[in-house]
């Protein structure tokens, strides 16, 4: 049976100085915020004289290329090693590392408020938009000086995890923390250029699919988005270029209830509802045996797209005819 | 002859002590930051006890409502009342009301680069990312509390002149306004979502149409979007729904030259072009009679969409060969 222990900084600070050796791990399908603290801490250690490697069970895109840049490979002497993992909310998402790995985290330092807890120290602070915050409080409570390569990992992390400081988990901290990151010389324009404003062929592709499925109900205040399996193969789109596409019909100006739906291999149909207030989607998903938030949730129908839109359009109706009788 | 006296921070502050009446001026086609600076501002004098209102030859757009809505309309004494405009760098850009207030214009706070002189007292910082920026530094100077809804003012100008901190406008100070802006308990986000997240049934069907236009050439280095005029009466698209289309092309992986064609009411064709390091955008377009910087650029030209584009495209290829041969 581990014993999980609740660190806090002092003290993250404190056993990141008793190891010659550390393996740092990411989660599977990486992203900026995993990648950035991966790196930034690396790099970090590696100055205060220790060996240090990053691990992903996942190759990182190329697009993070000049983060996975800022460290040189050092030899490190594995069995000795301190394992630590930097937003892994839940030990099944080191993918294959979790069996070499995973029993061996010495300390895991996390933001998510769903955290698993499975690390033998826990360095969690659920109110940071990004790990890379606190990562960034770690080296400066090492007092190591933030160099540009340092900032340019974090500010990828806060800005990715953010959506360039779009949602609601930034804070006021976030800011600060960015601003200084911005003060060592960065170009963060670059970074959200490459994070933000770079389209994949595939991602266009299946955009222009989508909009061209858009259809419209109840006075336009339902709007639909159908991909198929067809769609998906005619674009070459992963699952990586879906990525928000959700989002896509509930932007639409007059727009309470957006469904996307989009055919899964077996020939089901995954829902996704976004909705605006008073929509309650949960409520709305629930009726189809799904479930969610009450303004983002989903649910799983078989039939045809067809028979399986105009189900959810039955349910998306009671609910506007409720708010038209208010 | 006026006489254009330079204004630092004490000045402004002391100047917007001396008159008990205001009147305040955005810019035509007025956007985020215009009216966050005016509306600030605004209420801003009428906490100090003065009065205040705000003109602009265009109607504010609906969207911004929860900015208009902090101020209530005070009476003012039109002829004894000093006129400030905010964030007007031109006073061709006051519209309808240059011919009223344009000569009158006692105070000019604004941020851009380009500032033409016609007020008789300017402050201008071109380093900030937004006016709002400055206007920020003036209630701090005036010593007026900082509330929500002078937050949600400020904070609306300044994400929206940075693209939500995206643009290489946003500085460190950008960053550190933001936080003490959010500090007051705004709902960024949602401010956000309003700004960015919304898009019109026209825009997106015109992006619908520009990306069924979008054809690509030279290995997929050259991508072109033409919008016609007939695309443009279809959607119904006005221009302020065909903001940032121009970037669409140039966003997709692997293109270093994208290209946007629209067609003019006199059948002439606009042609916009946004590369990536090292095609020289403004050379291309110099050659067929237009200009602009080396990343963004245009040119006019008569024809039909294809011999038009085709005359492009022989340009920009002379430009992608030179790149193959170094």
């Amino acid at each position: 049976m581990l014993n999980h222990e609740i660190y806090n900084l002092d003290k993250t600070c404190a056993f990141l100085k008793q190891h010659d050796n550390y393996i740092i791990l990411c989660h599977f399908y990486p992203d900026g915020d995993t990648i950035g603290c991966a790196f930034a801490l690396c790099r970090t250690l590696q100055k205060i004289g220790k060996k240090a490697k990053v691990q992903c069970a996942h190759a990182f895109p190329d697009k993070f290329s000049y983060i996975t840049d800022i460290v040189s490979i050092d030899e490190i002497d594995e069995p000795s090693a301190a394992v630590i993992a930097v937003d892994v909310a839940d030990p099944k998402l080191l993918g294959d590392l979790n069996g070499v790995y995973g029993e061996r985290t010495e300390l895991c330092i996390d933001h998510h408020f769903s955290h698993v807890e499975y690390a033998k120290r826990l360095l969690l602070d659920s109110d940071a938009a990004a790990a890379c915050e606190i990562i960034y409080k770690v080296i400066v409570g090492l007092g190591v000086e933030m160099d540009k390569d340092l900032a340019l990992a974090l500010y990828t992390g806060i800005s990715t995890d953010t959506g360039c400081f779009k949602f609601s988990n930034t804070t006021a901290e976030t800011h600060r923390i960015a601003a200084d990151l911005i003060e060592t010389g960065i170009d963060s324009a670059e970074i959200n250029r490459i994070m933000f404003d770079t389209k994949s062929r595939p991602r266009v592709e299946i955009e222009r699919l989508a909009l061209d499925s858009m259809q419209f109900f109840f006075n336009d205040r339902c709007a639909v988005v159908t991909i198929t399996k067809e769609m998906r193969e005619s674009s070459g789109c992963s699952g990586d270029d879906l990525e928000g596409i959700t989002g896509l019909s509930r932007s639409i100006e007059g727009v309470i209830a957006g469904m996307t739906m989009r055919e899964r291999d077996n020939g089901t149909y995954k829902i996704s509802l976004r909705t605006h207030a008073p929509i309650d989607a949960a409520a709305i998903c629930k009726k189809a045996g799904g479930g969610g938030h009450v303004r983002a949730a989903g649910c799983e129908l078989s039939g045809s797209a067809a028979s399986t839109r105009d189900i959810m359009l039955a349910y998306i109706k009671e609910a506007l005819d409720t708010l038209i009788d208010n």
